[in-house]
């Protein structure tokens, strides 16, 4: 690969940015409006899921956004805090420091630090099929149960109770006891947010249609209904002075950039967090490398997966840099910059731009932004994330998956976000290994009057009791080299009358070395028992690797072109024998 | 399964034990004669090797093939002491307490309960499989450089000097300078040892047999050769008065019987020795399985792999009750009882008989034995470990092997059994893992003339711009799952042409939940870029489970019965929108 193409590998910016015109300069500037409305109260929401301060969320929102569009390859993805990441990183620095010190914000900032650094080391070493063992039903239930239990911790602001908890468990205990201190104020804010934010989602769209609107319109103005909730609700405890009733503010945004600083190079506090910044990289890698596709293949785009890991990985670096905290592709922000018309990831820098407008000059308009509204905000966003339906579909497609998936949800309420993921993937690694340790072998033996050899169990076929037809379905490496070592030895342990045992390999791929001693190994056993070890079918590729072995050399038997070739030169030379041994008794 | 069944699958023993015959009963007592006399210095020498009391060899050498005899399905294993898993036992304890304290003792003893207990778990629930995931190249360079490692820290006995290490740098380290504290008498003893018993080795069964000895005879006289060379250096320290020159000797070993009580179950400390008994409990058993699979060959018995695993866990419980340390099948000593003669197990529990013999009346005559004599039969049984060819062999055949082979053997030497072997094993889980997650995919195209398809990169096939058909190599499951999507997105965004894509799934096995979900994405992906999706060749089974799902209702494509229909009927249709095109122009 020469160095231009390597440069415009790792810069895709270079790729669209050499087409970039006037007019999709123009169409990109609006969908970024567009995009920073919307962002703004996610920002602050998720920042605050996070236990942080909501200016952070902002802080996040920018140098990542920036970066994104120099090394992302989807033109659309548009990355930031996401819910189920903050609280993946409540989850790991709650465990570390208390929310709101200053030891609190550090690890968080670490933690993108770390998360960031990962996914640079995973996406230039190739190595984002890791990602892959995190299975269809182990990710969805892990994003179910945190929909859940993210929207239980919400619970408590809206209604203005404390509560606190590492997992569902926890924080239903910790809530269900104080729900006589309901603040009543602060309930009749976030219950109303609430109860409006759902009829937008649900009620306003159709309303819009019915007065006429285009669909697109229609579905972009009911996307700023959060912003409109937000709006009215500061208005109120403004106007109506509660905080003097005890209703919590967001309070004072400092105004102005966050200080660009290489976060301090802590060893042990990096070792500390090394595991759960693996879990938010991956499970948000898994996140936003699925919207890219979907996005992607709208309009027959490309993305590079190993290059995303890069992108986000220089996202997350630059949200630590200025004092942001672990941020990736979101569904939702993706979903409403693709259809506002997003054409490059110039859009997502102009964002950028947007939210750093708003930190320099809007923020006091925050001061007397109710929590609750935040709060009620992140309930009606991550209760779209929970599919319980997911879980009928999975259970009547494969008992497996569903116990897999079960596990991850109920460890995930139980024990807490680290704990459920972790069980997921061991459980999903653990069934991969054994499934592949067990490949599938099939007896074989010949169709009457045809050339071809077929599965004994499925078709109706003639064998020959001294012969012994496996057909094996798999590359031979070690994980499963010793199972079909077992077999055979079972199978001629079982049937004193066999003779020769033929392998039929045409679905076998590679043979690594440690098969290449198996099978050395079994023709050695074989060859002490009397039996003849044949090969049929062997790859191209697969032969001259074994001629490169002395595997050839000592193999009692052949290794034939078809299996009929091997069935009946075998046969043949049985004729011969019996002939020669007739020949001898006379 | 019937509990009668369950019971004899528990307990082979039932079922060899009903046809034991008087003759098999003499031939099993003469084989236990040979096996006890080879076995007593092998097991105070590995008792040593393990940093232990050398009667700690001889506890470890009775209950634990009693046991074996009732739960093994070898008929000829033997089990006890063995070269490698003293030296793991020695690395593992050594980092708890130093050696002489009754804390290290206590140490190993708990190491064979856990080990024995973690056997237990993987055969009872039928785990034998992960002992698979040792590959043939991790195993045979781990026990190289256990065998370098092992010859190396016996040096220091055989010449008289002190040195200790956990690795082979350290012990070269601590040899070198101590070369000028050679002690003359013991280098004597030692070295004359050493070169004795390399001769029995290699000159003694020749000899015997130019003396006119049957070459079974010649055989087993060769094996009693450490005996000789015990019996001689004993008796000349005793004679010559050498303890007096500094000549280091066994001593009193205490007579009798080991007291039999349960460990201390010490949680805290299960906990801390935990990965290492795993790595006994796995190198052990893949020991053990291999000669007992070889042996058991010869006869063409079976062995059932999940009951040795009960097997050697309850020998490795009984070792840790007798207050033994771990134990395992060893290839010497059972190829010993195998030659012998050995019909059934019985000869195990007879040898265990012939130990507990000399234990009660024997060891006085232990006393002037020289460690040096020990540690020389110890370097010369560890040599044969070592496998130096087997590097060269493995880098001609498999370069990827190659390097888990190296990585291990120069960690564990570097570094030290546990860092060696559990490097490589997770590079070999690795690259299991990444090889699984991308399979192979054909490009196909019809051979000319034929209904057959075959890859366009190895034949001379017909292809359509429009179709893209796709053999997969591979069942569909979650690690390789987004492979095969990747190479579609990419396949489709490069060929603008595309409006048909065919998957033919000869080989695909299984779909599980996360590729059903990936299919239906990928079909969702191409309904958005206009292109339909077909499958073919379909297996029974699989297409069950796709029936369950809503898969079959959304797919853009069909389902056809061979690739050939697939590709005529899109044809056909193709033909018939043209025609009608055609119709509407006129």
């Amino acid at each position: 690969m020469t160095i231009f193409n390597l440069t415009r590998r790792y810069f895709p910016i270079l790729t669209w940015g050499a087409e970039y015109s006037r007019s999709t300069f123009t169409n990109d500037l609006i969908v970024a409006g567009i995009v920073t409305v919307m962002l703004i109260p996610q920002s602050l929401a998720y920042a605050m899921l996070a236990g942080l301060p909501p200016e952070v969320g902002l802080y996040a929102s920018m140098a990542p956004l920036i970066l994104y569009a120099i090394f992302g390859t989807s033109r659309t993805l548009a990355v930031g805090p996401v819910a189920v990441a903050s609280l993946m990183t409540a989850a790991a620095v709650g465990q570390l420091a208390s929310p709101g010190t200053p030891e609190y914000y550090g690890a968080a900032v670490a933690l993108a630090m770390v998360s960031g650094l990962l996914l640079l080391a995973m996406g230039l070493l190739r190595l984002g099929f890791l990602a892959n063992f995190l299975s269809h039903p182990v990710i969805s239930g892990f994003i179910t149960a945190s929909g859940i239990q993210i929207a239980a911790s919400q619970l408590a602001p809206v209604l203005g109770i404390q509560a606190h908890g590492e997992n569902f468990l926890d924080l239903m205990q910790s809530i269900l006891p104080n729900f006589e201190h309901i603040n009543p104020y602060t309930a009749t804010i976030g219950l109303s947010s609430l109860i409006f934010l759902f009829w937008v989602r649900r009620g306003l769209k159709p309303l819009l249609l019915k007065f006429g609107l285009a669909e697109r319109s229609a579905d972009l103005l009911a996307k700023t209904g959060p912003i409109a909730a937000i709006a009215a609700a500061t208005l109120s405890v403004w106007g109506l002075g509660l905080t003097e009733h005890g209703v919590k503010i967001v309070g004072t945004v400092p105004q102005g950039f966050p200080e660009l600083a290489m976060p301090t190079v802590d060893l042990a506090l990096w070792a500390t967090i090394l595991v759960p910044a693996l879990l938010i990289s991956i499970v948000g890698y898994v996140e936003s490398i699925s919207v890219a596709l979907t996005l992607a293949a709208k309009r027959r785009q490309r993305i590079d997966p190993d290059q995303e890991l890069i992108a986000l990985g220089m996202a997350n670096v630059g949200s630590a840099i200025s004092g942001g905290f672990p941020v990736t592709g979101g569904f939702s922000r993706s979903v409403v910059n693709f259809d506002a018309g997003a054409e490059t990831p110039a859009a997502g820098a102009f964002t950028a731009i947007g939210i750093a407008f708003a930190t320099l000059f809007l923020t006091p308009l925050l001061y007397f932004l109710p929590n609750a509204t935040l709060a009620a905000t992140i309930i009606v966003a991550v209760l779209s994330l929970v599919d319980i339906g997911a879980l009928k579909r999975t259970y009547t497609y494969s008992k497996t998956d569903f116990t897999a998936m079960a596990a991850t949800i109920t460890l995930t309420l139980v024990e807490g976000v680290e704990a459920g993921l972790l069980a997921g993937v061991s459980l999903s690694i653990f069934l991969h290994l054994y499934r592949t340790s067990k490949p599938h072998i099939a007896v074989v033996g010949q169709l009457p009057g045809a050339m071809t050899f077929r599965n004994v169990n499925r078709h109706v076929v003639v064998t020959d009791p001294e012969i012994l037809s496996l057909r094996i379905d798999a590359s031979l490496y070690f994980p499963n080299a010793r199972f079909i070592e077992d077999y055979i030895n079972q199978s001629v342990a079982d049937s004193p009358e066999i003779r020769h045992v033929i392998l039929e390999c045409p679905a076998v791929n590679t043979i690594d070395f440690s098969a290449l001693e198996t099978l050395e190994a079994i023709n050695y056993r074989l060859k002490d028992g009397g039996i003849t070890l044949h090969l049929s079918e062997v790859k191209g590729p697969v032969m001259d690797g074994l001629q490169k072995s002395h595997f050839l050399h000592e193999l009692t038997g052949k290794v034939h072109l078809t299996q009929f070739d091997a069935v009946s030169s075998i046969n043949s030379s049985l004729a011969q024998h019996t002939l020669e041994a007739h020949k001898e008794n006379h």
